[in-house]
């Protein structure tokens, strides 16, 4: 039975350097590539954290050195971090499909995220990006350049900015094109350059759209059937690091609202996974999510593990 | 009549800043639908010279700061600036065809060119990248990295890197399947990510292919029917900016040869076009290639100007 899958890989999962990425990615490559050597159809979505973090923190350092290189916007570093992934995701999954003499074609398209510029995350910045600066240039940054600067555990002052909702994936026909023509492709890049609609204008937005949503988006765009949703963990717990810790193999939605009001689910972390296996499973029926680790992501999919999520 | 095109744009028509960049590539949008709305496909190419210089540039500084960012080989400088540049060029290119209610999806496809790992361009960089230094500092890099430097000037010291030919497109299916589906792709951005291949593994090579050369590649690949080679001027002349200066409207693959070994063509500059031309020619009988300049390009397509080339 040939699925069509969306699988989200975190950003953590790809390193700090340009070595460690070119280690790591083949790690990546082996699990999926056992999916697609299942038969099923594979479409890669992935974070990009510590890979923005660096290109950003890389550009405004220039910038402010005598190298005197342009500031570079932060829908633009995220642009540059889909093809710095993109590059060594598509050439460690090529190569592994190749070891199994699998001649399937792979490719990274760069993908825009449509959102909504009367989303109320746009009110309220929360998401930390680049560097940490004194309480000084937290202020000279606020004045010159409008930044919202925020303390950050002690650590320093830094930038935030929006976390809005997925609404479209711009690129979506591409995907779909290369998904027919049975592409194993990798799409949202770090949850997709977050661009916001005018007219027939895409405009980038300094924001970082949480990968799991987008992947969720692009799954219910795709009518994909399942959305993997990769973390560190086999299976979703409840009472996490707790002696009464409950793994769990399947949620309903109401399992899933019920554990979120206890407050299970770790923000920023667990949480948000599960939002997005929710919507997507709540998308239409028959879909199904599945939370499980990178290693155990065909064994899940064959029911031997993992958290499945499913609409009532 | 409907023609199969591959358009070569230099990377300077691109400016030197993300600002400057988003207003330049509405320029280019503009030409680049012309061809479209003609009814004929077109498949984008791409100069990277100043924004891979700039990445470059900027991961360096950045990485000999306190910032301590990692050191960036130079293919990932250049995947990068495929995600920079295509999401700018992709962008304007969808507006323009909405603001002519042309529903053409736009791609961007990271893209790979293999080189042969014993091209003899390997044994002879010619190609300056990145920052200028200090004979001290210069003689620290070839200890250290084993760079190759080379006093360009008197501006100091340069890297130098080679400029391999490319045998072929590691993405090629992935334009193809998109150019099926109606796409307007953008591929083989700065000459594409140079790669050798070993076995199934493709491997980054700090190198930088000729932009012309990759398109005419991309094109023989593709089946193209024409290659655009975009440049400064709207033919291309003999004795040029000489009293005696003559514009040609057409060239056979003897004239070419012919003009070649009298020097009427400046290396870096209109020699490797009219090579490029040549090569995309002479593959198969019928194929045409056209020099001109971007404004002209839909014009030359019409048989009205700029110079083709064609094989005898």
């Amino acid at each position: 039975m040939k699925d069509k899958i969306v699988v989200a890989l975190g950003g953590n999962a790809l390193g700090k350097s340009p070595l460690e990425q070119l280690e790591l990615v083949k790690l990546t490559a082996k699990p999926i590539v056992d999916l697609i050597a299942d038969g099923h159809e594979v479409v890669l979505a992935h974070g990009n954290g510590p890979q923005v973090g660096m290109i950003n923190l890389a550009m405004s350092t220039a910038a402010g050195s005598e190298a005197g290189t342009p500031e570079m916007p932060f829908p633009e570093c995220g642009a540059m971090s889909q093809g710095y992934i993109g590059y060594h995701l598509q050439n460690a999954i090529r190569e592994e499909l190749l070891n199994r003499d699998l001649q399937i074609p792979v490719a990274t398209v760069i993908t825009q995220v449509i959102v909504d510029k009367d989303d109320p995350a746009f009110k309220n910045p929360t998401k930390p990006i680049g560097a940490f600066y004194s309480k000084e240039e937290a202020d000279e940054l606020i004045k010159t350049k409008g930044f919202v600067m925020i303390e950050d555990a002690g650590r320093g002052y830094r930038r935030v900015v929006p976390s809005p909702l997925p609404v479209d994936v711009a690129e979506k026909e591409t995907v779909m094109a290369l998904v027919e023509k049975n592409h194993v492709v990798i799409s949202v890049g770090g949850g997709g350059i977050p661009v916001i609609q005018e007219g027939n204008k895409l405009i980038g937005v300094p924001a970082v759209i949480d990968k799991d949503f987008a992947s969720s988006k692009l799954a219910e765009i795709l009518d994909a059937d399942y959305l993997i949703i990769l973390t560190a963990v086999e299976k979703v717990a409840v009472n996490f690091g707790k002696e009464d810790e409950k793994w769990l193999s399947e949620l309903s939605i109401a399992d899933c609202n019920k554990y979120i009001e206890e407050g299970h689910f770790a923000p920023g972390s667990m949480l948000p996974k599960v939002k997005a296996a929710m919507a997507f499973a709540e998308s239409k029926p028959g879909r199904k999510s599945l939370i499980t680790s990178l290693e155990k992501a065909a064994e899940g999919i064959a029911g031997k593990t993992g958290t499945v999520i499913v609409a009532n």
